[in-house]
């Protein structure tokens, strides 16, 4: 069963996604207020529940924000599908077992503001795509961004390079400071778990392996902190060229 | 009474942190065994606990890895002793209104990572400084970097600006990007809260508003993101002044 998305920016999000099939929806009277401008599916059964009845359905610690929602999962997008309509610039984040579901939704957060075209992560040692701390931290943005899921990590990375994808590893020990990478075309950028990093395999697999300007005191950054940085600094330099480039 | 300090970057970071008076240390025997070779004050109790016992201590849903440690608070640092020895070129991050403990945590890491001088805020709508959460998401950096309780933010921006402070508040609707602004000397970067932004007041004092290149669609980062991000900027700025100046 696919788990409930709650959270205000979640699900307000899944409601007006045509591709999601909404079917019961549990709210506050206030908060029911703040959603009467948005389109909801002609089906969708609306029960109005009081502050204290939602940790029945979510739990205790969930920050439901008085809204929890009842949905089918979005159809699994494939690498295959994402491959035949993905632009020829673009990028594409590949999560090499990076476990905390917060990280995750907080990646798709960041990647979706800062244009890049999808989110890659492992069938195992990865939260499950349907994970509900991954859709309230990701406010919304799973609807936006493609979370694909992949078997194989080495071979992933070898389809991506077939489909001119140059792999950039983030790496505390990288050879070459991200800045000072000429970023163009289709980059995809592997990010390492919480305290391990890459793996070896995946290592072996990067064409770059590259490096954040932090401090060498301390110079290990939060997984989805690293991620939003190494976003802006595509979106920056792409802003850069076609600036450059204008008469 | 001081809260207490969890976690293993935490912990560590405390315990020798020669400015930190730690009294008792409550561990598993496994996770002691990570302590050896680090240096531990002489007069620190240690008791050998099982998994399930910590929760008596710091509640269920900390996430203590099986090392907690009680300890004085930091000496509290004022703005007035942070003026004193401020650099020429610096950063200094000022949250108007940040609430989550794990936003002015995590803020904190990247702020040490990217190399800025301080982390402020207020004492009233900001969590306590010294919060459990902070120190644990903060990764052992709240032993590096200060973090000021200011009481009025308005009349602190005024007093930053007298020392030569110019100051950036981080809006959506922000007239500059952030990349295309010369930083360099010292800068103070406003970062407003979580879905409300900055205050009216707070943006009167700024001498820049600016924005991050985000796409219209989906335009706001979680704030500690938004922090990590500039930080980034800030120190990708200074390094690249430094590289065209060398001969």
């Amino acid at each position: 069963m696919q788990p409930y998305i709650y959270g205000l920016h979640a699900v307000h999000a899944a409601l007006i996604n045509p591709k999601r099939q909404c079917h019961k929806l549990w709210v506050t009277k206030e908060t029911l207020k703040t959603l009467e401008n948005i389109k909801k599916p002609a089906n969708l059964q609306i029960t109005i529940f009081e502050r204290r009845e939602f940790s029945n359905l979510v739990g205790e610690n969930a920050t439901h924000q008085g809204i929890v929602l009842q949905a089918d999962p979005l159809p699994h997008v494939h690498l295959e599908d994402y491959l035949k309509t993905c632009p020829q610039q673009t990028l594409c984040i590949i999560l090499d077992q990076v476990l905390d579901p917060h990280n995750v939704g907080a990646i798709l957060r960041s990647a979706t503001a800062f244009g890049a075209s999808a989110v890659v992560q492992t069938d195992v040692n990865a939260p499950d795509i349907n994970n509900s701390i991954i859709a309230k931290v990701a406010c919304g943005t799973v609807e936006r961004i493609p979370l694909i899921s992949v078997t194989n990590l080495s071979r992933t990375l070898a389809t991506l390079k077939q489909h001119q994808f140059w792999i950039m590893g983030l790496e505390e020990n990288g050879q070459q400071w991200l800045h000072e990478l000429e970023i163009s075309g289709r980059m995809a950028l592997v990010l390492g778990s919480e305290g391990k990093g890459l793996r070896r395999m995946t290592k072996e697999h990067c064409d770059y392996l590259i490096k954040l300007p932090t401090q060498d005191q301390f110079s290990t950054l939060n997984v989805s902190n690293a991620a939003a940085v190494a976003c802006y600094e595509y979106q920056r330099q792409i802003l850069q060229e076609t600036k450059k480039r204008k008469p």
